[in-house]
């Protein structure tokens, strides 16, 4: 019995591992549709109410300014034109109740002669676990153009 | 024993949940290396029998008008150049037997000057669990040109 | 109590299973990260010691070969541009210690009028379980050219 119980601990505690991986891969993954789609609040949700999107343009601190970006008139052209919020694999590393996640987007655009790569970035996604499951505590993104904070930044997907 | 049998049984339906999950990624992640291969019964067989595969040129029911997409010119001359159709993180939503998986889709093909983005689009698979595993019932394909229905569906990647 | 270990002992292997594709997805989706960083030791980690890095330019094996690629002036140029190595979701075969993924594999990079589509390719990584973890025995990369290699490189993606 107490081989059974040692067992059952240790399959929960990698179950609750692959639950959590598999949480934060749907959490990243509703960026795209969620912005591409103008849902701004769902698109916000994403964050935790005081979280910070850390982009190349700007940064934006909570839940309303990162919904005024969605709503606002860059995006709306944007979404009017055509256009695709690319997250790709993240890889994940899971630490407690946080977890770093990095992965690269591309926002593809569609222009006069066909769809376009309009960027490349890096992006980094510090998690938290909260009572409504994981949220972004922060995330940076920068873009690939040869900066060196965009090459930091993914060197250092194998840290906390 | 009652707290082990119950723990147990909490595990094997978070687990049943994950193998889902993996499972779908695994058909999903299967359908471009099977079309840009010219396998068209191995893409077909993505689908139930039945299934329907909805883009923006046409509609095709079953099996065998999928496979018959593959094999057709359009697409052979596709494969010739040289073409990627790359599915992108799908996000899924499993309700039972039922699931719903929203993804990017991009083709990309080789042309004169290089490798371009010919083709982005917004993808709805509702899936079913069949005998055989989980097969798409319906897929839908919207090109991200800024028309509405592409938007549409990716606001509905929340619901089921 | 019978039935109670069998059932431990069917989800034991379960887990394990998807336990070893989180594992092997995190190995590949750390690639992009580790060159576009110039992580030259990092990204040659990704292999067994004398594992097997075979692309249409050249076929580099062992560790060291692999690094000097990374430390090379062709990738350094790229890194100093601004580049993205993407590797695509995975579609994953173990068979007890062995494991086949295929992907696509997309270089964009940082030019002239914006982003651009430097390369795209098929992918086949041969891996094996090592005391370490997951590590590449052997990765296949083929430009989607419009060349036979590639398309069969993606036809065997359902083989072990």
């Amino acid at each position: 019995m107490a081989e059974v119980n040692q067992e059952l601990l240790r399959m929960s505690e990698t179950l609750r591992v692959l639950e959590d991986e598999g949480q934060i891969t749907r959490l990243i993954s509703s960026y795209g549709p969620a912005v591409d789609s103008g849902q701004s609040e769902v698109a916000a949700a994403i964050w935790t109410e005081d979280g910070v999107y850390d982009t190349n343009a700007k940064v934006m601190r909570g839940r309303a300014e990162i919904a005024g970006m969605v709503e606002g008139s860059l995006h709306q052209q944007l979404i009017a034109g055509g256009v695709a919020h690319v997250l790709g694999v993240p890889h994940i590393r899971i630490n407690g109740h946080r977890a770093v996640a990095t992965c690269y987007s591309r926002v593809f655009r569609r222009g006069e002669g066909g769809f376009e790569v309009w960027r490349v970035a890096a992006n980094r996604w510090e998690l938290v676990r909260t009572e409504e499951g994981w949220r972004a505590a922060y995330r940076t993104t920068r873009l690939l153009d040869g900066s060196a904070d965009a090459r930091e930044l993914l060197g250092r997907f194998g840290e906390d």
